[in-house]
């Protein structure tokens, strides 16, 4: 039934695999029956990463059932597609060799060292031992050597490379030698005699040139500036080149010129997509990059730390308020809008540091000194909390029977967001001259500090207020 | 000097552009000198992307003058490079034969169509009949009937397209005509008679294919599934199945199959952190799309809303807190943890949200049901809430006086952290299954309704512990 439905769907032009529970319950049936051509059938019709997806579902022994039904090519394409943990869980299922043999093999070089790297250290050795390939194992070995979240451990080794003294002829040769195991070959790098990255040559000039196989690529490569980067440029970095240039390739050479490697834009928008969900998750006061069908542990660790943070800031802010407790055993209505200023406070400063932290990961700041910066923000802050504080004013003279708690709290409400703006706008700014994550100003500190400091303004300002219209109360009595 | 300095990078192989406060001084030094050769210099040896960057931190005069000197070709990348403010002022010094043919005509269809959309109507039509390529013109009129954000408005009419029944001779031939205006071809369509989309040919193959001129494309093309999307599928959709399947490019078709155009990875690497940032900012209280660089008033806007929904939230929570005025003037240390608990419960609600948002967007939930999810929450929000409720226990036996604030403050903690976790859970899901984007959960609403929830409780917890110690101690007494 599932194939038939795809088989629908492909007809009208358009392929789209939905993974369903019946879709599932389906192939776990089939498992149940051994019914191998049936699987066999279905999964010869899905892309490897459908079949992935479908495996990430299933338990792990059906998972390896299915698994090794595979087509051998497909199956190193699929095994790279998997969950991490479906991937372990597999992993340990496979002998050495056939890791060895139909994953790492036949996997393009920077995939096979990203999986070497979830391996243990005496795995991977074996794994290595058992590459019979010499060339491919040297190219892991060689790309294991970088530090993860650099432009060397995105970079895959597979590339067109062709020297600039070669005939066209000799060219299409070498190059049909090189491009077996290159999927898509977007650009033919030009290099020298020893190596260094001259220029590239498109495919498209290659092939429509009218020139004969005897002209010599020197004559007709394109020297433009070429864009690349170092193997130890951060990841980060890498795609926001990639992004700013619009490139779906881009080239990794050593401090001499010489190339190295390639990165493809498939593994670089993961980069972007981590990068930004980093940012959301530190927002939303998660330490980890958890997700809703990861293990209740993981879950559990990624989000306490956040909590211990807040708890220790309501324990402190608990400290400030104690500091008023004959004003508040005076004037109990003070409590009523702690609430209301704290969460006012936390939400101004988040928002002034998301701003800014944004600004830094895309680069898109203004060139604006900070000093300046801050005027803006502060010219923000007084309208919004200018508004804000006549709102709330406006409500409680009609509805609270104090003018001091009215008066109270507007105004320190708008002292409340002027401190947290400028706070919430410096606070990623100095994280940032540090090298320090800038997001991290949008999670817990930042909020912890803003309760702490709005509700001291707040209590200040309520014990000048009282005394305030005491005063005057006691003059009109005389 | 700057010159000077972008050459030496290119040496060592490593060309880096940062825009500088000293750079952008030095352009207007010459600018002011109206020295054209070293400006043009300059320009020459930069990407389209860092002249724009350049333009968009000068002032609109500025910008003007710079544009004129560039190399035509060129002059029309930058344009489409420029943020929207500064394009907008450009276009308003350029004359509508100017832009048609300098800008309109030299772009991809699919950016002349993103920067038509920017335009008013009458503008849009007169430079519409100053297209002299009536291709181009038809084209760009095409592409601005389709709606924003769907794989229409992504979509370039630019691409190789092959009959099936012709000659690679005749292919070589056709292509080379259609490869005129195509940067990166990536892939050759293979059409049949009607124009229905059959499959694709690489460049590679062609190029490598041993096959003499006269055979026939049919039996060279690649008929695998072909990965193809309808002209109105959401952008996100587009998105996640290039980052899904690690597509470079991808064909839209009309419902009969006929190929119209291709959308290709770097417009869509823009959907996918645009849509990322979504999320980041609907978390972090900002209801539009602003950067720090726009202006006040834009930001102002941006923030109000949320800041708003936050006052209200605030005033409600006021009114519940009223409810409570007896207790608090006999038990004014209640107040203390009134932060505390609505700080909680707002954070666990963000927690627990922002990791199912998460999951929808990448669509990486667990097919698990609602009930499930809520049980696994469930279990995760009793150890949280445990741990930090024994916390906070040991605390304040050690430091308050009151046992029965202590006890209430933790009981009343762990109520509002499971209470939270379940809410924040259910409500991403619910607005999803409307329809509506679950990122609202992490926003205003969320973190409000948790206020009012947490404090309830701990007033409710409050009130019965202190009658039970009362009673307690009444008995003592006898």
């Amino acid at each position: 039934m599932a194939t038939f439905e795809l088989r629908l769907e492909q007809h009208s032009g358009v392929m789209k695999f939905e993974l369903t529970k019946d879709f599932i319950a389906r192939i776990r049936e089939l498992i149940d029956d051994v019914a191998d051509r049936e699987i066999r059938e279905i999964m010869e019709g899905l892309h490897p990463a459908d079949i992935a997806e479908t495996l990430d579902s299933l338990r792990d022994e059906e998972a390896l059932f299915v698994y090794r039904l595979l087509d051998k090519e497909k199956a190193a394409d699929v095994f790279i597609e998997l969950s991490e943990e479906a991937r372990e869980a597999l992993a340990q299922s496979l002998t050495t060799k056939e890791l060895a043999e139909e994953v790492i093999d036949r996997l393009d070089s920077d995939d096979a060292a990203d999986f070497m790297n979830e391996l243990p250290e005496n795995v991977k050795e074996a794994i290595i031992a058992s590459i019979e390939d010499e060339e491919v194992a040297s190219d892991i070995i060689d790309l294991l050597t970088y530090q993860e979240g650099t432009a060397g451990a995105l970079m895959a080794k597979e590339l067109i490379r062709v020297n600039q003294n070669w005939t066209v002829g000799t060219c299409l040769r070498e190059m049909r030698r090189q491009a077996e195991d290159i999927e898509n070959i977007y650009t033919i790098y030009v290099v020298d005699d020893p190596g260094v990255l001259v220029g590239t040559l498109s495919l498209k000039k290659l092939l429509f040139s009218s020139s004969s196989t005897r002209s010599i690529i020197r004559d007709l490569y394109d020297r433009k500036a070429l864009i690349s980067v170092l193997p130890d440029t951060p990841a980060e970095e890498v795609a926001k080149m990639m992004e700013k240039y619009d490139l779906v390739v881009l080239p990794v050479v050593n401090d001499a010129g010489i190339l190295l490697g390639r990165i493809t834009i498939d593994d670089v928008v993961d980069v972007i997509r981590k990068e930004a969900e980093k940012d959301y998750q530190m927002a939303s006061g998660l330490s980890e990059d958890v997700e809703e069908s990861d293990s209740s542990w993981l879950i559990i660790r990624a989000r306490l730390p956040w909590l211990l943070i807040g708890l220790l800031g309501g324990i402190l802010v608990a400290s400030v308020i104690n500091l008023y407790e004959v004003e508040l055993s005076i004037y109990p209505e003070m409590a009523f809008f702690i609430p209301l200023i704290a969460a006012m406070g936390g939400n101004v400063g988040v928002q002034s540091s998301a701003i800014i932290v944004q600004g830094l990961a895309n680069k898109s700041i203004s060139l604006s000194s900070t000093s300046q910066k801050l005027m803006k923000e502060l010219g923000i802050a007084l309208v919004n909390g200018v508004v804000l504080a006549l709102l709330v004013l406006a409500y409680n003279l009609v509805f609270a029977d104090s003018p001091a708690l009215s008066y109270t709290v507007s105004l320190a409400l708008l002292c409340v967001i002027v401190v947290a703006s400028l706070f919430g706008t410096i606070t990623p700014l100095v994280l940032n001259r540090f090298n320090i994550d800038p997001a991290l100003a949008t999670g817990p500190f930042i909020t912890t500090a803003n309760d702490i400091i709005g509700l001291f303004i707040y209590f200040l300002v309520g014990r000048m207020m009282y005394q305030h219209f005491e005063v005057a109360e006691h003059l009109t009595f005389l």
